[in-house]
């Protein structure tokens, strides 16, 4: 773009709602070279209309195989065509397993991870005796069965503020641990389960070490009163599995 | 195996029914050296656990990229332990996009193809104005929305015993193109729509050519009236364009 189309065109901030599928990504988070990450695709992309910054900001930075039907980035740049025009210029340049859901400018304070209030993120189980070829890229196969009852008896335990360090890290080295759950409830779905959380924020790996506690009590494997210990002690640790990445998907964050 | 354990062993047939994502085989059908099928897959871990034959027998040949969550194949072995143990060990021996869901003895005569009574596709849609990374896999990206009525309307023209040559050539050369449907029928489900249709076989790429047919006419771009000169008339041939193998998968075969 020439120096006289920047000066009729005023830098704006855009915020992007993000769909991508996360088995073939080392992540969201750029890296170094080599490794395949949804942010360098996107950058990549937005260079190629016309981007000129160093990087863009995320809500969240899912690991390596987790999926989004939600995720938020912000970027600033220089576009004279307005967002719907800039969603398709940026799908036409993006691989098949990431698209662009929306693209609206926003104020110019918007900053998706410190302005967002909430995450939800959904896990997903599928429950036969046999692996399911066309399941596994999207959900973990648990078998057998794990009682919905006993799940959801303990999933109404997270509910409410307090310190969750007994499962999980602070994103931000010495952040703290303390998390706020507004939702924490499983259901059922042809042979499998759902599990929906919406906190504040989470910690690292926090939603799939929760998940394989409450699979481990629905199979009667952990007694709901050693889940409560760690939920009330934050110096314990959960020593247990960790849930796949594959069922693992950031629905939507809120503002 | 020795030959006193063959002695005590007699050979069964076995029936089994499989489950695949097509999305990285070249189609069922194994092919020459390099191409990946499920064919050639199945047969490698039937060899690991003592099958010495030289071909499968398969109910359906599916296309490259196409999935099947009933696929039905036939094999003669030795094996001592049941039909259940010999499910584990092929699940033990195959890669993760192909599974054994059963195995079962079947009477020697058991041909999965020629004792076929009905093959039941389902052919799936989502329909969304922006292209979804964790639906693209298993459907097929169809906007603007096409009518569900329309396209029920011109399915129920396909009920009965017709000639479809029209849609299709016969999977054997020279082979007739008559076939009865028993079910055509399209429901909705969340931002998408799936198509069911079951008859006692199908031409090569039949249903991929019907399923283009009716999102065309369900997208009013093309009328009944064509699609029913198509249906009468043998000797014409449907020019427009066949969906994609992503969103067909063989759900059962019926004997």
């Amino acid at each position: 773009m020439s120096a006289s189309a920047r000066r009729c065109t005023p830098m704006e901030t855009y915020k992007s709602i993000l769909t991508y599928d996360g088995t073939d990504f080392q992540g969201f988070q750029r890296q170094a070279a080599g490794r395949r990450t949804v942010q360098g695709e996107l950058e990549r992309a937005l260079r190629t209309v016309g981007w000129e910054e160093d990087s863009l900001k995320a809500a969240g930075r899912t690991d390596a195989g987790v999926h989004a039907r939600g995720q938020v980035v912000s970027f600033a740049m220089t576009w004279r065509a307005g967002p719907e025009a800039l969603k398709r210029a940026l799908n036409a340049n993006l691989p098949q397993d990431v698209a662009v859901r929306r693209v609206e400018v926003a104020h110019e304070d918007f900053h998706p991870r410190f302005s967002a209030k909430g995450r939800h993120y959904s896990y997903s189980l599928y429950c036969v005796d046999t692996r399911d070829p066309l399941r596994l890229r999207y959900a973990w196969e648990v078998w057998p069965l794990p009682s919905l009852e006993m799940m959801n008896e303990a999933s109404r335990r997270l509910l409410g503020r307090r310190d969750f360090a007994a499962f999980g890290r602070a994103p931000v080295e010495g952040g703290h641990t303390l998390r706020e759950i507004f939702l924490a409830t499983w259901r059922s779905v042809k042979d499998g389960l759902i599990f929906d959380i919406e906190a504040d924020a989470f910690l690292y790996h926090m939603v799939r070490r929760l998940v394989a506690v409450m699979v481990s009590i629905g199979q009667g494997k952990t007694s709901t009163e050693v889940f409560q210990e760690l939920l009330d002690d934050p110096k314990k640790r959960w020593e247990g599995s960790i849930a796949p990445p594959t069922g693992l998907c950031l629905e939507e964050v809120v503002y």
